[in-house]
């Protein structure tokens, strides 16, 4: 399965950590990468490439800035998390029988039309909380859990899990 | 099971989103409060307790300056979610037993002392990511997905789940 998120609505001013952890957890959590739209931002793109470098595997970073024509073009399904959206327990079965999957997290404002251009809005708790632990459930789910237990290849830097304290091999 | 977050050294300049983020999750996902360290944000305070007075529950949101002081008070055990600790799936069935928990989250430089005050240090991928992703699944283990269930009392606003678009209902 291949799954792409897009995260709409990048604002340089009051999102750069959120949105770096969009990409972090995104590539953690086992996603083939991730495309920002909203203000051109180098430094979010840049240090989450850095990450990647560091850290291992093929993880792709990209900016778009017209993410309504990258969304026409998008071939695969598309999954939005939104906290009005149908509950992700409910429609996860559904959701990992596809082949190619693009991920859509907002910002604040989501423009009303992305609910129809998805062909599930999916809800993580109906609650109020961050786009960042919604999109980690929602990979958690779709992978069930073993997204936990992933290597990553070629990276430069990696822990050893320590009861106490902090284990890193560097290459 | 009671859970309460202690989120460590908060800076209004770089942290209110990132904070306020930490303090939605850990109510979403069914911890019963939150208290903060680190600088005082009257801000974020109220930002969280707002949420909580209009989405419903018992969510407690505290600030504490001393956290030092407030460990060492604590009766209960302690888990610290850090990257550099053991994983999350071979450890939660012990920290599921305990009836009084402290999950402790930190921020970019986490004090060594805190590593060994903890019972458990505990990582949720061995991966940089997000103290928010990290909470969030680490929660969810804890309750075993139910937490996405949960309901909310006395709640003045409650989302009724849609296929397209947003259903809020209001008292």
């Amino acid at each position: 399965m291949k799954i792409l998120i897009l995260r709409l609505g990048h604002r340089i001013s009051r999102d750069p950590r959120i949105s770096t952890h969009c990409g972090l957890v995104s590539r953690a959590f086992g996603a083939n990468g991730i495309v920002y739209s909203g203000e051109k931002d180098q430094k979010l793109l840049e240090s989450v490439k850095k990450v990647s470098k560091e850290w291992g595997g093929d993880f792709e970073v990209k900016y778009e800035k017209n993410w309504k024509s990258f969304i026409r073009n998008w071939k695969g399904k598309i999954a939005h998390l939104t906290m009005y959206g149908l509950p992700v327990q409910k429609v996860i079965g559904k959701v990992r029988k596809e082949k190619d999957l693009l991920v859509i997290i907002g910002g604040e404002k989501v423009p009303p039309g992305v609910y129809d251009l998805a062909d599930w809005n999916v809800s993580v708790t109906s609650q109020p909380h961050s786009e960042i632990a919604a999109l980690a459930i929602f990979l958690d789910r779709i992978f069930r859990g073993k997204e936990l237990e992933r290597k990553f290849s070629k990276a430069k830097k990696k822990i050893i899990p320590q009861e106490r304290g902090k284990k890193v091999v560097e290459k």
